[in-house]
């Protein structure tokens, strides 16, 4: 048995979410059809990082998983690649120690947000960016980034359904970046609380359209209640980008 | 009855092609949709520059109808954008002269093609850019793109299908543009036959991978004969970009 982590990405329009679900198209479930195709009907059961929600993308989402069969790196590659549906793609594949686990192993995660400002409407870009024609007032979010980076409890910035006790994470980088048509928040943290991410995004955005100011951050998080935080940020602008491990 | 021209774009990958079919999803059939809510169930007809196939997009097709409406341009945008579906926007509205065509009156169109020549398939990208990863020889095209500017007959260029006699068209540009993951032919010329970019581009193609000669161009030409050119590159990486009238 050889373990074998890659890296993969996907976007998430057409999928109800990476995690495998009864009767949903989800890339879970795209990725461990074609494993059992490759394995004459027997399951092959796949780990990640994490999961994504629906409509959200992964650029470089890592899985790993375990096989008896003795194929060479490459040949791997091309076969999935050949096999499953063009909005999966691997980018990478090696094997790995059998101690390697594409979740408990993982050190960091980036995610990226990206934002379309631009007034007018682009239709190419409609499913993998969130656009969103208003100003901004870039220094004040800016500021407010800094003030959620470090470790704190993220219970304002989590979903209210979430079942994990500890909420307490650290947030490494939180960065704003400028693009041809507008913006991407950039997070990279030891871990991120279910929908964090779009939680912290959405507060950015109400912080830069002046409805709440900057240095509102730290009584939203010692608050812990996660109607003090902004709106949800919608998915589709959502990449989950990197996933670190210790060498 | 006042004439509007509009500058549209649209993502050509869910539409059956720009013209109007019986139960098919069309580009003229939404627009035609919406305006007919617009108007109270009357039905009024749209006229564009000219058609685009199943799957090729448009950043700036134009398109005219006549309306007995009063709004302000504004307006019109406005609420259009409203109706339509996502995949199709108004860039630009604005109220024309009645002598103007969108057909008839147009000087010079131009055609981009894109094409990433990454190794690696991007998932993003899958529906806009045509992903082509083998080594081509640049001097070679742009040898090539000289020598089909100008006035030729472009009866080896277009589909054998094409039902139009005069097939002499002019081409004013062909240039090969750089991008961050691939390269873009960028086409202007008088007008363009039914496949004639994309045929081109097969063609340009087929000389970058060293299995035509750059100089083979005018004995295609001197052919006229469809088989003489090279393949049709698919339609997805093809947007129809701009659409010029006289002022």
């Amino acid at each position: 048995m050889k373990r074998f982590k890659c890296i993969i990405s996907y976007d998430g329009t057409h999928f109800a979410g990476y995690q495998i679900q009864p009767n949903k198209r989800t890339v879970q479930g795209e990725l461990e059809r074609v494993l059992a195709n490759m394995h004459k009907g027997e399951a092959i059961r796949i780990i990640a990082s994490g999961r994504t929600d629906a409509g959200v993308h992964a650029y470089g989402q890592v899985i790993h998983f375990d096989s008896p069969l003795h194929l060479p790196t490459d040949g791997w590659k091309k076969a999935l690649n050949a096999m499953l549906p063009d909005d999966i793609a691997i980018r990478e594949i090696q094997e790995v120690d059998a101690s390697f686990h594409a979740r408990f192993s993982a050190v960091a995660k980036e995610y990226r947000y990206k934002i379309r400002t631009a007034v007018e409407r682009d239709v190419f870009s409609r499913h993998y960016v969130y656009h969103f024609p208003y100003p901004l007032d870039y220094d004040a979010i800016k500021q407010a980034l800094q003030l959620v980076k470090g470790t704190h409890d993220f219970t304002s910035f989590c979903s209210a359904k979430t079942e994990i006790e500890d909420r307490v994470r650290t947030i490494y980088e939180a960065n704003l970046l400028f693009t041809d048509d507008g913006v991407e928040f950039q997070w990279i943290g030891d871990g991120f609380l279910y929908n964090m991410v779009r939680i912290l995004v959405g507060t950015m955005l109400e912080i830069g359209q002046g409805k709440r100011k900057w240095d509102c951050i730290p009584s939203i998080l010692e608050g812990k209640d996660r109607r003090l935080a902004g709106k949800t940020a919608p998915p589709h602008g959502l990449y989950l980008w990197k996933v670190a491990y210790d060498n």
